[in-house]
């Protein structure tokens, strides 16, 4: 298994009337969080990108427990725990001062940029993660 | 059951580098064709927080299967299947020019803003969207 | 001058939570005002891009009157003063029953998407927008 | 002068499909920048709230010159030239490896949250920034 954590400090353009971060919010905060995982590998999502890959995202399942509010500094922790093969599945759980407020699960695919078709995960994706697994 | 349909054309600040529609937007189409549904039983979602009611998303079950794009003209498909109690379901489908594009699933609690205790749905709610569970 | 009129309902992700439309938010209104005065001129920004010209905003002057709410329906208008030549500018008053709650002043240049370069306002929005402007 | 600086990473959701940071996402960097700002004289803009004062924007200009990309790490730095009094003036420069590519400038009001009404800066701000003044 893979994991990571990364901080977040909720901006107030991310709060809606009701004082807590707005529901769609959420993803942002899964993007950062995976993004900053994978870069802690050693690489970037960008250098996927310009290696001519892409993830779009095709499942997401989002539970909220607790509303983050403005200001708070939340840890998100980000685990993959199956070795990306056709999909690369990140666990995520915010939490605020050791609780637990909110839960995620992000499956992305991986897309030729060029041909725009499904591919499996890159081997320069693969390199990196795959000592994780042993 | 009760259902609905709204349309929504994407805007290009909803859509990031990949040319398709931010993964994390898709919630703000789900939140408009919930509104947009709620208003044609004959109440708003605003009527409901000024009677004091919030509702707040607990769940959030997406699966993208294409993605939408710049200026597509979308159909956004609502359907409640259960009378709501203590939650209420939103099942959500998107197409663009009849093919399902996109499929949501929302789940909202009801909540006294005055509290912050949930509560079950309000029956200004319930006496609009009874007659359609019988 | 070319003047066009658009309608918006604020949506509740669109809010903050002083409970007005988050101040950066504005800039999609702008955004739907200025490509539906697009469209109705005949052509669409989609169009734009798709004949390999950009249009980048290139600066932006706001002044917020009043708070726009959720549910506002919003009517936007946009003006286009003078015929576009290296440059065009929208200018968007935004109102609320009869009132005016915002100005805009958004100014955006014309980029051949092929070489990155600034370029003219192209030749296929000029034939549609001069007639306006004798 | 109050002068702080600050430092922000590009998300993808920020960008748009023209491969930049879509033009209304620099309003959360202004943002997230002043608030930094008043957080490192000593108090948060959070506690403002609290003590029942709201700082809602009255005026933005933005000036576009380069558009940042995904992934950038830019450099925020926001200016107070003069002590806050009615208004507050936040001048806003971004830098991406040393080169300027974005200029903006906010201003905001200081609001009673009770009554509504503006008021003039509170003291409680007044006494952290007035030394960088003098």
């Amino acid at each position: 298994m893979y994991q990571h954590e990364t901080q977040i400090r909720v901006r107030y353009g991310e709060t809606d009337q009701m004082g807590i971060v707005y529901y769609g919010n959420y993803c942002l905060y899964y993007e950062v969080a995976r993004v900053e995982a994978i870069r802690d590998l050693g690489l970037t999502y960008k250098d996927l990108e310009e290696a001519g890959y892409q993830m779009p995202v095709v499942r997401v399942e989002s539970k909220y427990i607790q509303g983050a509010q403005y200001d708070d500094l939340l840890t998100i922790s980000s685990s993959v725990r199956e070795l990306p093969d056709r999909f690369i599945v990140f666990d995520v759980e915010i939490t605020r001062e050791k609780t637990s407020i909110h839960l995620g699960k992000v499956t992305l695919c991986f897309r030729d940029s060029a041909t725009g078709k499904r591919v499996r995960a890159p081997e320069m994706l693969l390199e990196k993660i795959r000592p994780y697994f042993h």
